[in-house]
């Protein structure tokens, strides 16, 4: 077996397991730091490391357009391009074709959804390229991940089903051609669930999918306008229909308390740009506490760049692993912040993550101790 | 003594000493990493400790604007600020009052130098301020740097004889009112040569501030256009007259065979900004061979965004204390800098400040050696 649950909860369908990779274990329930372009961003491989990752989320669409598979084959795929050992996902780039369509308004009829695949323009130069199901599994065959995504159209939040429906018809079908291409390499495939907010659309999308074997199932299409009442709702009905014996993947989920709910709900994996996003904008995670992740008062967010911390001597985080979150005050951040210095990035970037990947591990112990 | 030699050149006029300051010793010759706004760009202090930095720069005009001294006096000064528990050398701040004006044509008049300082517009907010002798060394108080420097005007580097005379007069005004602020504290207060191109006016300079007794003696007003010829010239006549048991701080200078040449003129401190401000730009230092100082062929420059570097997947260096560039390749740098990841300046700036501080650790063992 791939997948080992190694506990659950009684008083949620929250459950621990281990995730076996070409590139090592995982410990489930986790979350992956966003290295979008390979990188994640200001961080070195080894401070990943250190702060407790697991695993690693990269991007097929940019990997693609840059640096390109030509110079990622000939490193020895991502995982020596960008010097990590562990486990390593990619997303098919169908999210990217779609979200990124909108950057430029005149590109937007660009996007050209067909059975065959979808074709698009390039956000660094406006080449014209088509994805594929077929075509995304290669890429991410040079690329080399221990996880890959299929091809999906992740609809809005807020669409009429009509859309829904056509969407998911497209997925169903990418899915099923994906399935076919899964080549007997060392990674695992995995799904992806849509349907919008309609729980006919998300049932049939479950149980289209699971006749089709992946290795794992992910829960695409939220997180993207809806209410986080709403997303609970689709999990509600969505996770209970998905096989026990293989991971649950909620896709770009989200705040703290938003994992937690979901790690209730029975996901097991996580990614999210917004540790690393917010940390940009001189947001910083804060714990309040160690124990009340039941109540989901157990963190704050605080704006360093807020005058209030300009005389804040204050250690950015005193219990911090990372010396440089010991040793620099609030006010140095701050003043970072203000006058642009690089390193502002850096350390709100190390402190956000340490929030995060903090938080899974107390999550799984919470787990295991019957606390969730 | 503040300042002990403990060897000389045989071969030149290099030498190798140490330097007392009240937050540890130096061994001469050093570099000095620039954290203009108290940040070495992108880097922590333990990274540049591990680097061989001894002593960092940082900037009285700018810490004087940002955060302002009420943050820093509340915070207990630089040190704590920052972080930084090693020595601490502020400019006086003039350089950028001159050099900043430019920025803003609308600006360039309302620079107004009197004998009793000069009035300047700040970059951040237009906002007005007086720079007087006294004035900077009071910022500097507050900053509580271990080195000090006095107010000067720095003459444009082919400046017309009359000008540099008329430059030097306030600078040696200014610096005479300066030695009489010299407080009691634990710090080095260094004068300043200036006297641009001129051997008559740079010897004038020298007697007259050496009769103010400072603790130590830079020499300003060079790299700022001249070529290096005229460089060495200035340095061949000026460093000789200057006091042997005193360090000679050459200020701004300057690549690394700049460097070399004015240790061998008797040089013992340098800051520039050139490592980290190439490191922006991809350009990486790169030594060809361990010992060949002394023919000043013993680094190149590469420009890492180059297209020959797109497949390279040898090490950014090989041989670094570094692991991030023993083990992140060329092609990955590269990629990182096409692609804008902050990433990309941090590896870019370890590896051209760890050049230049194992050259300045070569250069004090060969002048040990006598290969100097």
């Amino acid at each position: 077996m791939t997948f080992n649950l190694t506990g659950k909860s009684k008083k949620s369908l929250a459950r621990t397991g281990v995730l076996k990779t070409g590139h090592g274990l995982i410990r489930t329930p986790f979350f992956m730091p966003i290295a979008t372009r390979s990188s994640v961003k200001t961080l070195t491989a080894a401070e990943i490391k250190k702060l407790g990752g697991q695993i690693v989320l990269s991007n097929t669409y940019h990997l693609y357009l840059r640096p390109g598979l030509a110079v990622i084959n000939q490193a020895g795929g991502l995982h020596k391009f960008m010097a990590w050992s562990g486990p390593l996902l990619t997303d098919s780039g169908g999210f990217q074709v779609f979200s990124l369509k909108d950057k430029n308004a005149g590109q937007k009829s660009l996007v050209k959804v067909s059975g065959r695949g979808v074709e698009f323009k390039s956000v660094y130069d406006g080449s014209k390229h088509l994805f594929t199901p077929k075509k995304v599994l290669e890429i991410q065959q040079v690329i080399g991940s221990d996880i890959r995504m299929v091809l999906d159209v992740c609809s809005p939040a807020k669409c009429s089903k009509v859309l829904a429906e056509h969407d998911l018809e497209i997925t169903l079908k990418w899915a099923k051609a994906s399935s076919k291409y899964k080549a007997t390499g060392n990674f695992l495939l995995f799904g992806i669930v849509q349907g919008a907010l309609y729980q006919d659309l998300r049932l049939k999308s479950v149980e289209k999918l699971c006749r089709m074997n992946f290795d794992g199932y992910a829960i695409g299409g939220l997180a993207v306008g809806e209410s986080p009442k709403e997303m609970y709702q689709v999990l509600d009905y969505t996770v209970p229909a998905l096989p026990k014996d293989k991971p649950r993947y909620l896709m770009g989920v989200g705040y703290p308390e938003q994992i937690v709910a979901a790690v209730k709900r029975g996901i097991d994996m996580f990614d999210c740009v917004i540790p690393t996003r917010e940390a940009r904008h001189g947001r910083l995670y804060v714990r309040n506490s160690k124990l009340e992740i039941q109540n989901l008062k157990f963190y704050k967010t605080v704006n360093i760049k807020s005058e209030k911390f300009k005389k804040d001597n204050s250690a950015i985080n005193a219990v911090s692993k990372f010396l440089e979150l010991r040793n620099y005050s609030k006010a140095y951040l701050r003043h970072l912040f203000s006058v642009g210095e690089p390193l502002a990035l850096r350390l709100a970037t190390l402190n956000n993550l340490e929030f995060y990947l903090d938080l899974m591990r107390e999550i799984r112990t919470a787990i295991k101790d019957g606390k969730l």
